[in-house]
């Protein structure tokens, strides 16, 4: 099919609806713009999926709490339009928040336990934002297939908790972190960091790395291991602060202390005003 | 399409794909069975817009309080199936509360304004369970239409607000209250009311029709209207307690002063253990 950018609720509706009723099956991928090679490998993966990929540009106001860099997100639509093109993807839907969010708008998805610890700790309402906007457009493209990225972890477990409670008929798949050549994972906010900052990034990967290189040598007590990441992020990234660095079992993100089987380590380090989130699992 | 009966979400999922994908359309009549001729009024009006009605009988866990009904709750299934097979319903969607809520079930959607009064008032928690659970079904049965009926007025601007604030693609339709030949609206739970309590019962009715007189004469002040309701109902039902009579605008529910267009006049009274609610458009 043709390029396609839809920008009303009812156009995509209606387009979602002409290409199921051809029997075509059509994937998600959920995106707030400014795309990276992660977000064009979703892109990719639905494609091998699905007849048709619908990409989503929003920059979501409902995830982003007031003090959060909503005004600032770094927007570039004409470029996005470009790589998605060139990637296969043939439907972008770009809608305007106040066709989003009307003024009369009232209407919230909450996913309480997942959402209590990680980031949902850090950055209060921002689950229920996110739960919110996907399950809008959940019903707004209609999709037989739904791609997340795994760089955002409690996101992608959160997203398929409610995409399973409520029932919605999409397989939901969770798909790995693209990384830059020295390991910093892709993403949009990647682009707030000064050169400087930008090589001190590299230590949410460093430190995750040496985190894996302990339990392959068979330290099984988390403690020594948390003690070693923070060491690392100290050493390459001195301007870093931690807000967090936790380890979870992957399903049900309850902390553990000793390191197990399906477990993820995840950690968000702020580099000046930048806040950066890295995750991995064991 | 011959009679259905469906027990689990997968296979009604997958029956409505495959109704979907012969091009017909679905609407859905969601219930907690017990059904009435209320009911069974949605369920031929469904008839007249969808090529086949889903209805669903499902005494949902998540809307009733620890201190209500829900154990006591009148269940009649094979009364129901009779009726609505004779009513021309073709499908019957029936889950087990352990498949709708499992264990780890954590996702709820929350209409918040529209939900702080009235019965949202007095049963705190109740829409958000009604919510939650119409979502999930209109993810099952993916209808184009649904039915719901206004003697439940809240909850129908309730879900209303709901399935345009969440973008599901469904025609949402708020049908007239079925009436006993005394007026009293019909209810499940009247099946719990005594001879004595079920002639006391019309007070509702009878109340809401004096003050339906009173603006028709053109009083148009709310406090003198309320005042001969209340008179009425302690005049017909000596042993009714009221809950609460409410005038609101019809699609805000914000409460009113003077007679005005598209209000609506709702009250609750308690008849012994019995809670029951009528309201009338002006």
């Amino acid at each position: 099919m043709n390029f396609t950018i839809t920008r009303t609720i009812k156009a995509q509706q209606k387009l979602s609806r002409s290409i199921i009723a051809k029997g075509k099956t059509i994937a998600i991928v959920p995106t707030m713009g400014y795309l990276h090679e992660g977000h064009l490998s979703l892109i990719k993966q639905g494609l091998e999926l699905a007849d048709v990929v619908v990409t989503t540009i929003f920059v979501n106001p409902a995830q982003f709490a007031p003090n959060e860099d909503y005004a600032r997100y770094p927007r570039d639509t004409r470029g996005d339009l470009k790589k998605i093109r060139a990637a296969g993807g043939q439907i972008v839907f770009m809608p305007k928040a106040a066709d989003m969010y009307p003024d009369d708008f009232q209407t919230y998805v909450n996913v309480e336990k997942l959402t209590e610890t990680l980031e949902g700790g850090v950055r209060p309402g921002h689950f229920k934002g996110v739960a919110t906007v996907v399950a809008k457009l959940f019903n707004i493209v209609q999709p037989d297939f739904a791609l997340f990225g795994m760089k955002d972890y409690q996101q992608a477990m959160v997203l398929r908790r409610m995409t399973t409670d409520l029932d919605w008929p999409i397989k939901y798949l969770i798909c790995p972190t693209v990384r830059e050549k020295d390991g910093l994972a892709m993403s949009s906010r990647n682009s707030y960091l000064s050169p400087a900052q930008r090589r001190e990034a590299v230590a949410l990967y460093k430190a995750l790395m040496a985190a894996k290189k302990m339990a392959q040598n068979g330290q099984i007590e988390v403690a020594p291991i948390m003690f070693e990441m923070r060491r690392v992020i100290s050493q390459t990234a001195p301007s870093g602060k931690i807000d967090y660095i936790a380890f979870t079992e992957m399903e049900t993100l309850k902390p553990v202390t000793q390191v197990v089987r399906n477990m993820v380590i995840s950690l968000a380090v702020r580099l000046g005003p930048v806040r950066l989130i890295d995750n991995l699992k064991i």
